[in-house]
């Protein structure tokens, strides 16, 4: 059956997931469950044939997601409220689409994308905490949130974060960033970082050095100069997936959170 | 061989939980993981024979725990310090010891407990969250939480709470609540309630008709009759166990969290 030309109307939907049984957002093999595969399964439910999505960011494995974006293209006729309905209904209990609404038949979810914002969450005790495991990174060791704030000021403006990550194919490692903070917040010191754009694996990789900044092991300086040496081998270790979250993600019409 | 006599210290343990994974706290059949069993499990491996502990409060399956308190007898020599961390190395990940000090010899976690609080989560808006799932109760209806406040209120002082869950054995039905209140947080409805004691299911069993009362299908006075009428077919639905949480127990000498 040729079903070219069936593609109908593009929709933007915001989704939450629980990234912990995943491996992470993008389809691989079919042994490896992923959150794409998971939406695209229930697409193919709803809709008796492939769908295939776009999303805003990779997550890694075990990832989560407050205010991720995907788009797609579907032929129909009840409204986007019974198709989010329809989607929550096919999709497990920790995947859940937020929001859906039809989008310009051009959109794209990574391309429009004008801001995203990312939450990593560490649990600063000496004991480990059943409740927060698959939440949040557990450090022991006392970490000052004043010295991590004075590594996370510097990241704020354009820079070249070759340290911090890798660009996709055929594009630079410079990016902006609008905002970078630590905020304790009961036991947790969460950092929350806005940029126009990410490297894959630089939350995750800038948590791990502004870690090390915390605990005493780096110093401002040292990190400050890793970010200078634009040189990958310079940076600390990473950060687990399990603390970051994808918060929201912001185009020229709307804040998906 | 005869271990009679090597019983040694009893120590008193304060908790955490997430009891997803688990049958409850109280040990069953073998084949039904509990906590109680993951923690005799625990200790059999540092003393190497079987050690028998006893809790405070034997939570249901699914509901987690912030300050649960054991106790147990052990002959071990190289502090409490070590011990905590001994056990904690051997325990899965949803499951940890907090503190850990030596108790007086006749020392009972349930017997000696002069209050607990427990803490309810209500998830209160249209669409289910992945990340919520399995640590609050999902209602979509919006509540009115000075409704739900109004009916706590009645709660406090000391009443019959036959209708509301039943009592162990030999005992009565009465018990006395020091504060119970339910407090909007973000999109939460958290439901705070302290007493003596509880009867079996009589947290989640308030919170169900507490619930009723929030989404307008039960009037305040609707359930001060229910309470009034000692009678367990006049309360509401029970909540599901994933909203609740033992937060704390207080002993004459401390209070565990």
């Amino acid at each position: 059956m040729n079903v070219a030309g069936q593609t109908g109307t593009r929709y933007r939907a915001v989704i939450e997931y629980d990234g912990t049984a995943y491996f992470g957002f993008q389809r691989q093999v079919p042994e490896q469950p992923t959150i794409q595969g998971q939406i695209e399964r229930a697409l193919q439910q709803i809709a008796h044939r492939p769908v295939t999505i776009t999303g805003a960011g990779r997550t890694d494995s075990g990832v989560h997601a407050l205010g991720q974006v995907i788009s797609f293209d579907l032929a129909w006729r009840h409204g986007p409220a019974a198709l989010l309905r329809a989607m929550n209904a096919n999709l497990p209990p920790d995947i859940a689409i937020l929001v859906l609404d039809e989008a310009p038949p051009a959109f794209h979810p990574r391309y429009d994308a004008r801001r995203r914002t990312y939450h990593y969450y560490i649990y600063n005790r000496p004991l480990r905490s059943p409740l927060r495991r698959q939440t949040s990174w557990h450090v022991v060791h006392p970490l000052n949130v004043d010295t991590m704030n004075q590594a996370a000021e510097v990241l704020v403006g354009v820079h070249d974060f070759a340290t911090f990550g890798q660009p996709p194919k055929g594009e630079n490692s410079v990016r902006q960033v609008f905002l970078a903070h630590w905020q304790p917040r009961n036991e947790f010191l969460v950092f929350t970082i806005e940029a126009n754009a990410f490297l894959y694996r630089m939350v995750r990789s800038l948590v791990g050095s502004m870690k090390a900044v915390g605990d005493g092991s780096w110093t401002v300086s040292a990190f400050v100069a890793a970010l200078q040496a634009r040189d990958r081998r310079q940076a600390g270790d990473t950060a687990p997936p399990h603390g970051l979250y994808l918060v929201s993600i912001t185009y020229d019409d709307a804040e998906t959170r």
